[in-house]
């Protein structure tokens, strides 16, 4: 494990939790509440509409742009925060069909995070010109580029099994074809090392409340490759992605930047926590980070095959195939996972029966990892699970 | 002046300063902070992923909406909340275009707001099958509903003048020529009675960091008839608006709800701030809001009319043709601007040469008016915007 690992101390974890969940929302960063404090009494409350200027609200969204692209390998200035993942998607979806007016696919995969597809149908929907959105298995996607094909657009890393597609060779297959790629980081972005600059897609999107701690709702992030930026044409033509957005023209006019990906008024205190959470990765090596990532889901996988054979593996085995999680499939898996949950040990749920651990080596070492398999042992050997207070679903699973 | 206007103790204000831009940032609610911190803290912090249900995370959009309907005239479950206003543009403007699909007209003014202009523009451009934009002069809207126009998008109150369009007599001219309307609140929310649901109108949009007071790019709210909600085909087709987002299905499938507007995870964080600072209108009649407002701008012309001749009304004179601000032009507007915010009188400035100033009666009385005109004059008199350092433009005017 690299040295600087992992930085438990930078982070508010709650007594008696070992949380592997950050996949899903991650812990606490110990300056996120006095960062909000001074950005609300200080900035917004002192100096108000002033703030824009003085407090450098503005530019937020390109400053913090700046410190995630160092985290999935892009040149500075080519990644924009703002808005929510879905949003993103569709802002690079209609760039990306614009750039392809004779082609009328999206090939995506089944396994790809719903919302995804959702925005994609809602695309083919409002353009009514007869696009389609092909979803095979994540493992047919190559096969199913062919000269029809518009736009790749995959989640890299599956949010239900880890399984991690491979980034250059898919990018290469959809360029070879004619096709541009956009690859959705959610479930990569802070978990395992990327090259988004040297994968040679054309666009990337993702969210921060996952592996980079921004918060419930931290804003998401659009990187598009710089060769192509002026010629995207944004459907999502908001005023801050206009070139002079003060000047009021009464015409669109895009900016030269990547800040023609703005859309409206930024979500100034989402986007000051967040680039306060960003500030635990200084000094990280992701080379570093992903080994520690995949020697505790190695572990997590030997201890959970030791003592708990009800449960079947639902990840690649092979960690250069998975991201920075690991499931399990277990027929009694909601009830077991709130029973894991009230017991200190916080996975996730997804339908229909996975189990779901998200493992972050900035706040998990291998000690939690052995401490969380015996419990989980303990609510399977005692059939825990059987409780009545596990059955109920709750609104968010 | 209705008796529980001002309510200047629910309000953090700078010391010296009389803050006229309420209109563009509101001022800080005193109870902001704290529940920021306890959501960072307490909820974020501790219940960590769990919070999305039992600290309401997940309702929260709609909660906050409710509180944003009864200040607008929407009845119970008509308002979503999320994102920013041009993507409720967006949204509204698609859907009401797809309600209309054989029209190709979409009817605004020359007045509205840049990126609500902006966001037809990108939308005409991603449908690209012959819709047009017409902006034809605020005046001139009324003459210009034909039966080719899909949809009538409106600004109802005009972010430079203040001047507000009549939005029974619009609506009701719209729907008689077959039309969908949309009006954006922006500057009206919060600012003068509203009532939305008699109006007929189909959709409104509108920002809450204005007269609502929630805060640097606070989220957005979206309303839409409930008659004609079921109908709506979204665009921008989020997992959050899908009939069971973590059924983790393959197809879209709307909400039966509102909630269809709801695109993608929530910005919490803002949500929680927004919906402290809407506790501040609890017992705040809205008609003794507009009367305090009317009084107040009333008092300012006269008071500017009788001490800075050189500056001309840019506002209607008549206070029921206006919202709850007041604008003037000066040839050295911009300057002159910068002198008095640094006096302590906080307006803002729009080109080419416009000087706007919010009156908010929950924190402004007659004598901050009366003060800042003698301060304005004070400039004016003094030539003090010559000063070298107010001529320089910031990026954020």
């Amino acid at each position: 494990m690299g040295e600087s690992l992992p930085r438990k101390d930078l982070f508010e974890i709650p007594d008696g939790v070992i949380y592997l969940d950050g996949n899903s929302l991650g812990v606490l960063p110990k300056g996120a509440a006095s960062r909000a404090t001074r950005v609300i009494e200080q900035e917004w409350g002192q100096q108000l509409i002033r703030a824009w200027n003085s407090a450098g609200w503005m530019d937020l969204p390109m400053v913090v742009g700046n410190q995630i692209a160092a985290l999935i390998g892009a040149p500075e200035g080519s990644v924009a925060t703002g808005d929510t993942l879905s949003i993103k998607v569709y802002q690079a979806l209609d760039a990306a069909l614009k750039m392809r007016p004779d082609r009328r696919v999206i090939l995506s995969d089944n396994g790809n995070f719903p919302s995804d597809l959702y925005m994609a149908q809602g695309l083919i929907g409002t353009k009514n010109d007869g696009y389609k959105l092909r979803t095979p298995a994540p493992e047919r996607v190559v096969a199913a580029i062919t000269d029809e094909v518009a736009v790749v657009m995959l989640t890299h890393v599956d949010y239900r099994s880890g399984r991690m597609h491979d980034m250059a060779a898919i990018t290469k297959a959809a360029h070879d074809a004619g096709a541009v790629v956009i690859w959705d980081l959610a479930h990569s972005a802070g978990a395992v090392d990327l090259d988004i600059g040297g994968s040679k897609a054309e666009f990337a999107v993702g969210c921060s409340y996952k592996y980079l701690n921004g918060g419930p709702g931290a804003p998401a992030f659009i990187y598009a490759r710089p060769d192509v930026v002026q010629g995207i044409d944004p459907a999502l033509s908001g005023w801050l992605g206009h070139d002079a957005p003060f000047a009021m023209e009464l015409e669109y006019r895009p900016a030269m930047s990547t800040e023609r990906l703005r859309v409206g008024t930024p979500p100034i205190l989402q986007l000051a926590v967040l680039q306060e959470a960003l500030s635990v990765w200084e000094g990280v090596d992701m080379g570093d980070l992903r080994a520690a990532s995949m020697r505790l889901c190695d572990l997590f996988i030997a201890e959970v095959e030791a003592h708990c054979p009800a449960l079947t593996l639902a990840s690649p085995r092979d960690a250069t195939q998975r991201g920075s999680q690991v499931s399990f499939a277990y027929e009694h898996g909601y009830a077991a996972m709130q029973a894991l949950i009230e017991r200190g040990v916080i996975g996730d749920f997804r339908a229909p029966d996975i189990m779901r651990f998200g493992f972050t080596p900035l706040y998990i070492d291998e000690e939690d990892v052995v401490k969380a398999v015996r419990v989980l042992q303990d609510v399977i050997d005692t059939e825990a699970w059987q409780d009545p207070r596990y059955q109920t679903r709750s609104r968010v699973t």
